[in-house]
C-alpha cells in the first residue's frame, strides 16, 4: 500500500534502512522521513560520507581492524605495546575495549567465534594470521578477550590448544561483579566465578 | 577515543547515523560496523537510494505530501474521493492511513501542530493552502486526523474556526477503545469517551 503512495525511490530507502540493526519496519519509514526533511544537513551529508567509507575503508591485513590504512592505524603505533595481542570477535569490541582505555596493546579480530550450530569453523575465523602473529619474537602474551558464552568460551579453548607449542602466556579476562553492578541481579555462574577469584582489599 | 582508532571516515558515519530517530550513539556504532561489513549489499545501495531520493522526492505543493511527482500520485489519483480532505499532522500520519486503507479520499499535510511551547504559530503550518482547497467547489467534507494531545486537539479547534465560514463539514476521528485493546489499561478520558460515543451493537 505504501508503494504506491510514496512512490518506489522512497520505498526502496525504507527497506534499505529497514536492513541497519535495530531499525524495524515502522521505524525505518520514520527515518526516511526524517531524512527526506532534513535533506541539506543529514541525507546529502550521511549519503557522502557512505560514499567515502565504501571508497576508503579498508580491513587491516595484520589484525582484521577496519580503518583506512592498511596496516590500521593502531598496527602502525608504536606507542603502543607489541608483545600484548588481544584476542577479540569482532571490531566492535575492539572499539568498546579501545573506549575503555583498559590496555594500550595491539588486536586481533576473529571475525566470529567458533559455532558448530551456525556452521562456523576454524577455517571461517583469522586464525591462521593470529598464529602467525604470535610466532614472531616479541609477542609475550595472547588475551582472549571473548564473551563468556559457550561458542565464547568454546574458541578460546581452541586458541589455546593452537598456540600452546608458542612460548607465549595465553590469557583470558576475569569473571566477577561488573561494576556498578547489583548483587541480587546477577546469576549463580558470575557470583561463584566472583567468589571464587577473590581479591584482598 | 574511537576517533583516534578507527578513522575520521567511520566516525562521521557514525555521527550521521546517530541523528537518524530510532538510533542512539552505540547501536548507530553497530548499524555504521554493519554497513561497512556488507559493502556491497548494503552500503552501496543505501548510499545510492538516499542519492536519488535526493535528486527526484519533491513535496506536492497541493497537500505537503513527498513524492516524486507535483501533484503527488494521491492529488492526480482520480479515482479517490475528492470531495473529502483528510487533515494530517504528518506525512507517517498521511502512510499510515493509507496503509490502513481506511478511506480513499485526499489529504492536506500541515507540516506539525500548533504548539505555543515549541513556538509553533499558525503561520508556520500550511493553513493558507487549506483553506484554498476547501473554498474550491466540490470539497464538501474536512477530516480532522490529529492526535488526541493537548496540541493536536488546540489546532483541530483552530482550523474548525478558520474554516467555518464556508460550506464544508469539519469531522474529527471518533475517540474509543483501541481494536485489540484491554479495558483495564486505558485511561479515564479514553474510557469516558467509549462510553459516551457509544454505538448500538
Amino acid at each position: 500500500m505504501a508503494q504506491s503512495v510514496a512512490g518506489p525511490e522512497i520505498e526502496r530507502l525504507i527497506q534499505l534502512l529497514a536492513r541497519l540493526p535495530g531499525l524495524g519496519p515502522r521505524s525505518a519509514r520514520r527515518a526516511a522521513l526524517h531524512l527526506i526533511k532534513k535533506r541539506e544537513t543529514l541525507l546529502n551529508p550521511l549519503s557522502e560520507a557512505m560514499r567515502v567509507a565504501n571508497e576508503r575503508i579498508v580491513v587491516c591485513s595484520s589484525c582484521g581492524n577496519v580503518d583506512t590504512s592498511d596496516p590500521c592505524t593502531i598496527c602502525r603505533d608504536h606507542r603502543r605495546d607489541a608483545s600484548i595481542i588481544v584476542v577479540v570477535e569482532d571490531v566492535s569490541d575492539l572499539w568498546a575495549l579501545e573506549r575503555s582505555g583498559a590496555i594500550n596493546a595491539l588486536y586481533h579480530v576473529l571475525g566470529g567465534v567458533l559455532s558448530p550450530l551456525d556452521g562456523v569453523r576454524p577455517e571461517h575465523l583469522n586464525l591462521d594470521r593470529l598464529v602467525e602473529r604470535a610466532t614472531q619474537s616479541g609477542v609475550a602474551e595472547v588475551i582472549l578477550a571473548l564473551s563468556a558464552t559457550v561458542d565464547g568460551q568454546t574458541t578460546a579453548h581452541y586458541i589455546t590448544d593452537l598456540l600452546n607449542h608458542l612460548p607465549v602466556k595465553v590469557t583470558k579476562l576475569a569473571h566477577g561483579v561488573p561494576v556498578g553492578g547489583e548483587l541480587d541481579y546477577l546469576d549463580e555462574g558470575t557470583l561463584s566465578a566472583a567468589i571464587r577469584q577473590r581479591t584482598t582489599f
